[in-house]
């Protein structure tokens, strides 16, 4: 898998690559490590694995991790291409299931990796970024200000099926 | 085009459909026609037929317009179907480019197209519905949250491009 971009924080130096199927038990541990995601993820990899085929198979996804000098996770995020009418029929780019593992926060792998994905969403002539983060994580959303983000909008959210 | 589902709001008519090139222009009256929409949309359909192809053909994504008895657009809205890892592989439907005429607002109109997306995203096997929306719309909130929707989330949009 090419290497997408690379980068330095904290004094040790990072990757960021298209996720692959070898990575899923990773990804979801680094999902199910998330104090707000503990309760809903880990277990049986086979759904995950089911997903991340799906993932991987459309042109409009496009899951990446980030890996350290040894291989090992250092963070993920997937990014969506969402065509529309509105904008003047501008391409938006949407971040979600975004995590840094917890040992590196705050050490600048987070902000790289942001970086990284506004500037893929520039390359793809995206109008828009966005992205929605709980109401409780008020440390995230201090660190999406600082990229630039404003929170203009509430992110609705209705639960069809558990968890 | 098969109608998608037929329902009756305030002692009319209507049918979902998905849309065709030929409503591009009545769906771009629509998003100019709101306030808050109105300074980014409009002129010149040529971006928006581009955009509409794109939305056209994948799979991925499902614009629909409802139509009255004389055929005229009445609302329209876009679902995005997006894979993901996190809640166990789930499948989330999203939910953009919401707008229903303003002579019909109130009426049931937008209701019953809700109602119908929700049970389009079951269909699918969706774990969840999502939209974010401006937080100057106090009146649509009041409406998400009589659908079922929690505004557990704060969305937050970078812009690249103007408009």
């Amino acid at each position: 898998m090419p290497v997408l971009a690379r980068f330095s924080a904290g004094g040790a130096d990072y990757a960021v690559r298209r996720a692959r199927r070898g990575d899923v038990a990773a990804i979801v541990a680094l999902i199910a490590a998330d104090q707000i995601g503990a309760t809903r993820d880990g277990g049986d990899l086979a759904p995950y694995e089911r997903a991340f085929a799906a993932i991987d198979a459309d042109p409009a996804q496009l899951l990446v991790v980030v890996t350290d000098v040894s291989g090992a996770l250092a963070g993920t995020l997937q990014l969506t291409f969402i065509p529309g009418l509105a904008r003047r029929g501008g391409l938006r780019a949407q971040i979600e299931a975004v995590r840094v593992r917890e040992d590196l926060r705050g050490g600048g792998v987070g902000h790289a990796l942001f970086a990284w994905a506004i500037d893929e969403a520039r390359r793809r002539d995206c109008v828009l970024v966005q992205l929605t983060s709980d109401k409780r994580r008020a440390e995230a959303h201090r660190f999406y200000g600082r990229l630039g983000f404003t929170a203009s909008h509430d992110g609705f959210k209705l639960r069809l099926a558990d968890p």
